[in-house]
This record gives structure tokens, C-alpha cells and sequence, in this order.
């Protein structure tokens, strides 16, 4: 079935505690606002990110038998669970709410970590979610400025905070979140 | 030819600064200690340590031209520049010295980015590089007491403050320094 924008609401509130609805409210609105702000499809930014953490309560040893049994990237298994529901949720959009449009499926599959040539529906996602009006954390204020003037800047001050905290924390970090990073600063650089 | 420790000295302290002979010294002697302590052959750590830097003040042009024409790792081109001695010493340690312990060559083409998989002898060389005496930067005392009892520790904190410095500085990271810092990050939990 094809699921109205208020059914999928529904299905999609309904996994996660409120808190976390919330959370996902804001992204919804911060991804419409940076769309408009950089000319993408509001629609499609807050489809997105209705489904964006979809996942993000399901037990670990359910997202672990997703990824093995669907052949996701098995590479993550070997990162920090954190990431999984990020891959998993673009599966559960394609295949249990009949998402059928890449630009969405891979907005949700890389809002965690980013990639090497993120589009512009992947960059709205991925800052929408780190500077969301719930979101409060060491600089969070300082990407919401730069997010003003430029998604790229934004991002890679957004992707520093992830990396900076796994390094205080002594955690392994995921490689493609280096990659995004490098990428979008080769981006600012060749822009300058 | 071979060449003696004299003339291997020689010959690789008149390619530098008197000042970045001093590091090489210091770290010839941080090697050995950490050999020591650690059950590494000594004078091989001090071999590798004499070259590490050999080609730290070659011309940029000329470290491009050896990566290109010897056919060395070509993604080190995209790139800081400051990696690509590292390679380049390696080569100039087999082909222009002589040197054909495949330890001595990994120990020097890896004491700046690390590796997976790093062997005993890198190790030595690449904490060396952070911790010898004339090293001064921000958390360095920090490295040198962790490294009095573990190689691992001190080579995770020493890469933490690499990363730390790129990021602080919106530069680009060399991803297989990451893959390295994971996987010693995987050794310390295996071991714990």
C-alpha cells in the first residue's frame, strides 16, 4: 500500500517514545526550512526525515539480523551500533512503506554518517538532524549559524562534533564519516 | 654499497636542518628505549629511526615525482603533503642505502599515517615520533606517560592528537590514519 503522509506519521511515532518523536518533528521542520533555504524539494526533505530514525529503537540483534539477512553493508556490523539504524530505516522505507524514490531512501540510509558525493536531499537530512531545535550539545549553536550561510561548512562543523566526541571517548570512527568530511571540505575548497 | 651507522648518519643528517637532525636524534633514542622495554630488536628501531625523516626536506615537486614515476602509493597525492616524505623515505632507504629488512622499510613508509596491522618495530618508530624529547605540543606529557606502559595507549593518544589538530584546523584526514587508531583501539579491547 502507499501510505498517506498522516499514516506514515502514525506507523512512524508509534516505534519510538516520544521523546524521540519529537526529535524527529524537528527534523522534519529544520529539513523543510534548509530546503526552501537551499532550493530542494520541501516534500521530499520532510519525507525524509519522517522516516530518518524509524529504526532507531528497534533491539539491536533485530537490526543485526536485517543487515545480515537482506545483505546490507555487512562493514557496519563491524562499527558502533549507533549507525545501524540509519541503513536499516532506508530498507524499512523501501520495503514496509513503499518508498520508491533513491533521492529519499538514500537521504535516510547516510543521515548518520554521510558519503563521498552526498546530494543535496543527503546534506538537508544529515544537518537538519544535528541542528534540529531539540538538539543540544557542545557547539550545536556555532553549526546552526554556519548552516545559515552554507550547508557544506555546516556539515563538516556538524561531522567534527561526531568525530571530536569519539575521540574523547576513545571509540572507533566510522570510516565513511571521514570520507563525507573530506569531501566536503575538497567541496568548500574548490567553491573558494 | 653498504653503508655504516656513520655513514648512513652522515650522509641523512646533511639532507635536513641541524634542527630536524636533533628530532631524528631524539627519536633514535626514544626508539631504542621503547625497543627495549618492549622486546624489539634495538638497532633495527634506530635504523628506522635515522631515515624515517629522509626525505622530510626534499622539494615537493621531487616527493611527487618519486610517488608518480616509482609508482608508490598514488592516493597519498591527494593527500597532505606532509605524508608523502614518509612514503618516499622508504623508498630511499632500499634503493639509495641499501636497506632491504622489510621492517626497517614498513617502520619508516608508516610512522606518520600508521596502518592496520601495525608490526612491533612500527610502532616503536611511530610513538617515537610523537614522544621524543624535543617534541612539544599540546597533551604531549600526557603521550610519553602512556606510552611507559603501553605502546597502544600512547600510539591511540598520539593519533588522537593528530586528528584533533586536523579537524581543529578544517583540514583534511588521511583515512588510513583512522583505520589505524580503530585498530589498535580493537587490540586494547581484545587485550583487556
Amino acid at each position: 500500500m502507499r501510505y498517506s503522509r498522516d499514516q506514515l506519521i502514525k506507523a512512524v511515532s508509534s516505534q519510538m517514545p516520544e521523546k524521540r518523536w519529537q526529535h524527529t518533528q524537528g527534523v522534519m521542520d529544520s529539513a523543510r526550512r534548509l530546503a526552501h533555504q537551499y532550493g530542494a524539494d520541501a516534500d521530499k526533505a520532510e519525507l525524509s526525515s519522517i522516516l530518518h530514525d524509524v529504526a532507531k529503537y528497534w533491539p539491536v540483534e533485530k537490526l543485526k539480523s536485517v543487515i545480515q539477512d537482506k545483505q546490507l553493508s555487512n562493514e557496519l556490523l563491524l562499527y558502533n551500533k549507533q549507525l545501524w539504524h540509519a541503513e536499516v530505516g532506508a530498507y524499512v522505507a523501501e520495503y514496509d512503506y513503499g518508498i520508491d524514490d533513491i533521492e529519499v531512501l538514500d537521504a535516510i540510509r547516510y543521515h548518520t554518517s554521510g558519503r563521498i558525493g552526498m546530494t543535496l536531499m543527503d546534506k538537508i537530512v544529515c544537518l537538519a538532524d544535528y541542528i534540529e531545535p531539540g538538539r543540544d550539545y557542545p557547539g550545536v549553536n556555532n553549526i546552526r549559524e554556519l548552516a545559515n550561510h552554507s550547508l557544506e561548512e555546516g556539515l563538516v562543523a556538524g561531522l567534527d562534533s561526531t568525530i571530536t566526541l569519539l575521540v574523547s571517548r576513545s571509540q572507533i570512527i566510522y570510516p565513511l564519516t571521514v570520507y563525507a568530511r573530506n569531501d566536503l571540505i575538497k567541496q568548500l575548497e574548490a567553491n573558494s
